[in-house]
């Protein structure tokens, strides 16, 4: 079972000019074969499919937590398409209504991946770079433990050249902020199944990092985390369990020489920004503030707080100019 | 992002009896249109995408909130078909080991899905009962409140009538105790999203219960879970965050007329079985004892307990003489 | 546009011994690559998208015209279906309750395609034989005429050979009428294709007659039919349109040498059975009486007939001695 | 089974500027989860399996009649698409030919679906706007009648949603006329399916409307159907079957509160409009005067009048400035 | 470009008992994500794609050079099927002809993949152990060299999971004759994936073989493969091109610790056995003899010699005992 | 099985400019259902599946032999979209590396399919133009020797229709060259399958031709080729196999009344060139010359000429102007 917080691994830059062709391609690394549900979903299955798992605890230990983590980087790549997405239609201000006859999405026709529109509120797909539903056969779950952690080390590998060529691609900040964090702790988890291969079999497979051959400080955007020590950290996501990661999750790391070691913590993250609402694809409402009225009376009856208890990012203050500049452009 | 923890949402019977073709058939509460992939991954990406969320909090912490709880039942599912495939090729005990040669899956040779013994090791797989792989395509995020919330209460609807019916056609007590849990937890749901929608609209959809018609209390493995007062309770599965559940989720239970109430906390659950290993399927490994040797040396080193530390729940004990039954049969 | 009426194409028997696994394979000619669904589509899009209709009118008439009659061929298999798996769980008669907890649908369990059962109503589903769905990739429509008759020539050769094997497979009375039925009508088509692409290029397909090498008439099923003189004719199912079918459908029958004709008039069919309740997965109800309740009351309150007035075959005499049967063993 | 009958569902505008790109979006209201080809399968679907049929008689005649009309609607979706296909290659005038040296397709390499041009001959095809196919998985056929209902009224719900945003972002005068259309029409479906599920259970659905909440008189489009009542009515697709649809479909229309009405014959429709060819993609061939010769050679052997029989609009009256115009500039 | 040549690589026993269950168990080294169609097709893309490859040519000489080898193991396991499938149906002697009347495929209704019956002539089909077709989301071709060896190395231990596990369930002599010869013969090419990463970055995977942890050795029908020193060899499986094996096929078999070797020449292989007709599939025809005489008249006319010139193993010698106890039987 | 020898079928224009969303349409005939794996694929399973294969010879060696040629039309195509891909981004002379700081990739961003370049390493895909997956649905082998004959003069059909039009979207000179080429080998297939017909069933399918109706001399692409007369021309490709051909492959060509003749030996073919690396896609290293190193190194610890071995086209001289070009634009 899991506990879910309301915080984003990262903080995102916040919505500026939106780049619907930009979010298209950034699916890739959302519904992909290497996109992050394949991560979360191929480590949750072999987690829950784990035979004698007492027997090989601290291996259970890591592909179980690992895949809490990354729960997380779904969540962010969903955050920067959205935050990619938005002003891709017109967003007035206050109670100004869109007038659907004026052809608010007109701009987007032909642009991106059309389903964010027609089908979604401007809004993150399970779907990769071509529009494709991401599928359960991208699931590998043999059982066989060297082979799933052989199996994680290439799909972290082959994820690791998807966000190297999604950074190449799309300029958008949140596009670029998002690969520098995904590419530092993906970096992290192909050491972890690298190194769990090694205390297994005795090969060694540290020679082949970092591949593809790109040094991850040569990314501007991974060097915040780097300097944070994110590059060495793997994270304990669970309450209590998952006590067993340093038996595996030790040693050099590869690129850099310096210590691994498990942070027995949480990564703590940051209140996500409350992306606006986007009349035009009736998100959350063609005419949003009425639901806002409800609520507002719905928390009054509960005995609730007058103001909403969730922490969200302030993104009025912050993101003020960027999204009346990207109003102004799609009006 | 999410913590995760080492227990499942109900405690499940040992193995027994294999069922391979029973568990083909569960497969569709995993990976079919309706099953908890889908309602995980539905309600997770729609509170990923969930725009302007300040202003409609309390049906944003609803939906994010019963994301979490759903990520439980995908692994409830999961363990319950685990636990009907377990015994379904030859365990021998203690280190002897299965000959390939004696072909120890032959009696599995057109039974169910060949997958489960192919690709996986005796483990759920991401498919539905006709082996098709779950997609997103079953995922629906529009962005619209009321249209998410509309879909959702379909949903759950869809799924109500897929568990009745796997009950009804599977006889493996775990099958039996998953469908008996889910579908009160199902219907708790189906409650919540159907208020929601009450609330927003004033559209009363209480007298759709129960949908299908048959009453929940007539299925005897739902009972516990009713005398617990589990058909009234939203379990908040966060350290911190959906505090506002209560605003949406309240008012009677349209089937029993029982006031609804929001539990503060997480479901509590049961450590779950340590499933035995299946060496005929090589998991973990053609020779599960080497891996648990050097877990055990690397835990050493690493100065953890000598005992892995992990809680599971006592399968020697419990399943000593199903597991011996069981494995005498397929020998 | 169409008008409906309700009347199917042929008398299919009444349920007798149930046939899941005879259903599953009758699949096939519904979903399939060959299936009516495809025969049914790819002449209506043919049509919807033909270009330059008044210089070509024959052959537009004639592509219209077929996919009418191919949506009856849809219905026909589907009638097949459900009357193959009518009784396949227990129907208690008059307002006796199915009991849940006796396992109703354990029977079933292994046998055919579970998505009958778990999925749909112990009806007919958009798949194939082995349970994938009918996909829009299997319509051709290439806008060039010649070339859509020569698919459309292959696709009904595809379809013979298919509905041959399922014939050759399944024994059940309802599966054999079936396809003796669509074996006499399709091959009328097949013709009709072949002597379109003769019309326009003179090449002469007629000694292809019959593919697969198999004489109609050595199929007693198609007997009936052959002598009702159903291998000459066309139908023209339309009030009005499509007068210019003599313009092509002419000439010899290439397997019997008889002259070919257009009939004036729609196929009269007969009325369908009323297919009986399934409650044990809720078809058309978990307690279908309340349903039929309700409906008398509101053809009261809109002032209609006390008897339902859709027409219908008359089930309860002709099957009252193979359902009781079917009940008793499904008990 | 069915009669077909050769007018569309409402005039359309004639070919006017090509607009590929806009076309590949309109495929959604195709192909797409919650486009036409669902809407007629499911309906279609539910009602070859629905068992009990004279119990529910009011219902079934309900979901067997829509269906019908629903056919229409997927061929109104292609006409719009073929329509704006038009021109989109050049249509040199009499019998001259495309140089296919010349490159008569490149104007459209990178525009819109690629296989409207590649794989049809600038015509609709059975796909979804990112040129995925249709697939039967969209179908929902539970055999249960309150939830087929249930999903029927969420289908038209999220249909709704889909032709909104369709409508948005596409100028043309074939997507804005087809989307106002199919906006009037499929409101009255959806408020078909809200009063059954209201007949049955006593739940009111009526304050849900309009979801997506925009007053359809919104829609300057939807105007001239509203102002002839077609907000209001149910038409009868048949010759002389659905005689029930007055018990379930009645009372006031949510939106204006006026009474709904059981129109007691089919709409009228209009004559299509014969589409030109399109020589540069063969369709329908690549020098169809040819294919004339031919058909009216086959005309008079048969004894067929000598002008083609089938009503069309006329075409070139009305649309030879539109026509013009897109081949000067595609040249 | 290829040459083909109609030998297969290894002598398959003949038909005896057929065994449809386990010829559709089979399909998953055929068309599952691990099967040879995989293995050929990852390879072959990666060679068409391989950029810079005079820079690299011993590595693409490996990959190009194993591509053509798996084209074979394609061929093998297509042949085991069809020979597991010959005899299913009813296969009478000399002119007798199969009658339809008498269900001659009854005895395979629900057993096996259907279509191996419905769509085939009882022969192989792209698909895998559920009935799903291979398709190209399989393929991965990344460009980069260590990433797509890296990925080959996983792909070959992923396929010996899946032939060690068919081995273990399917015990007619066809299929574990392959499985012998596919572990030996991908056991090498493992290697050979595992040698050029070595080669390329000093990762030593050889501490991984083998895995699953099951010795070759212990399989008895790789042992005459082993005995011919087939586990030491890549052949060379071109006139004239990749000589740079050697410069990377080299040093210890990991397993054996014998050194590996470039065998200059391609496998000598075996000619195929002629499977017998199965007339009630129609393969080759409904009446075989009719095409027979044809093919007789027409090798007359091109002054070809009188007695086919194609070499096939003599079947009628070695397999008469089996088919006539197989034909008995399916009678 | 087969030899592979690196000649490509015929010489392709070098790289130019580079033309992405051209390269996205022409993966229509690699990936599409009329594609060059299509064809390869389904005469490859005929042949894998035929029976009765010694009384049919002529056809059975028709077949298979046409499958060799097509193994060499599946990599024409991949060379024709990796020419055109080529330059697509920048290629810096020498050891000059790319920086991804500069966004190497954004000129694509929304051109084209996208995983040209974040999948693959701008090298073909197993897709269509929409980006989907080439797939085993779309081979056909009934094991019906007519029958299968009839698909593949389908096939080729419907493939020539997709080569015209593909021709006329896309100018890139590799893409017209192929086309050129593809047209009038797929022609010879064309007739050779139509032939085959014809002296099995006595129907005669040569007034079919050309189809679709554009003489195939009409495209200039074609003329080198026709010249050469490839149009009647048949090649042996085995070293000793498919003796048989001239048994079917006879007769005149219907378009130009020539004989057709079986040459007996594979076509000569070109050296392929060797595209250039492209190091913002890390293809074949984001630092090639190191792999180069390591190369030159293992050839001479090998005992390997200096000089790597491989034939390959002169790219260095004739492309020269062209590469400079396209790398100083896409900078």
């Amino acid at each position: 079972m899991i506990l879910r917080y309301d915080r984003i691994a990262m903080e995102l830059p916040p919505p500026s000019d939106p780049d619907p062709a930009g979010a298209a391609a950034v699916q890739e690394l959302m519904g992909g074969r290497f996109g992050e549900m394949s991560t979360f979903m191929n480590y949750t299955f072999q987690s829950f499919n784990f035979r004698g798992r007492q027997g090989a605890r601290p291996f259970y230990d890591l592909v179980a937590n690992i895949a809490a983590e990354e729960f997380g980087h779904v969540e962010l790549v969903a955050t920067a398409i959205n935050t990619m997405l938005t002003g891709a239609s017109p967003s007035p201000n206050g109670r100004a209504a869109v007038d659907p006859k004026k052809s608010p999405l007109s701009a987007v026709k032909g642009v991106g991946n059309p389903q964010h529109f027609l089908a979604g509120g401007q809004g993150a797909l399970p779907q990769d770079s071509n529009g494709r539903p991401w599928n359960g056969d991208y699931v590998f779950a043999s059982g066989d433990l060297v082979e799933d952690l052989t199996h994680n080390f290439f799909l972290e590998t082959g994820a690791r050249n998807n966000k190297l060529k999604v950074y190449e691609m799309v300029e958008h900040p949140a596009a670029r902020a998002l690969t520098g964090y995904l590419l530092v702790r993906g970096g992290v988890h192909q050491i972890a199944y690298a190194r769990a291969i090694e205390k297994l079999t005795g090969a060694d497979l540290m020679k082949l990092f970092p591949t593809p051959r790109i040094p991850t400080d040569k990314i501007p955007e991974c060097k915040p985390h780097i300097e944070r020590g994110d590059h060495l950290r793997l994270y304990r996501f669970s309450p209590s369990d998952y006590q067993e990661l340093p038996a595996v999750f030790n040693g050099p790391n590869p690129e850099t020489g310096e210590d691994l070691v498990v942070f027995d913590e949480p990564a703590e993250g940051v209140p996500p920004r409350d992306l606006p609402r986007q009349p035009a694809v009736f998100a959350p409402d063609f005419a949003p503030e009425d639901v806002a009225e409800i609520a507002t009376k719905l928390r009054q009856q509960a005995g609730l707080p007058k103001e909403p208890t969730g922490l969200v990012a302030d993104l009025q203050a912050k993101t003020k100019r960027a999204t009346k500049k990207a109003t102004a452009r799609s009006k």
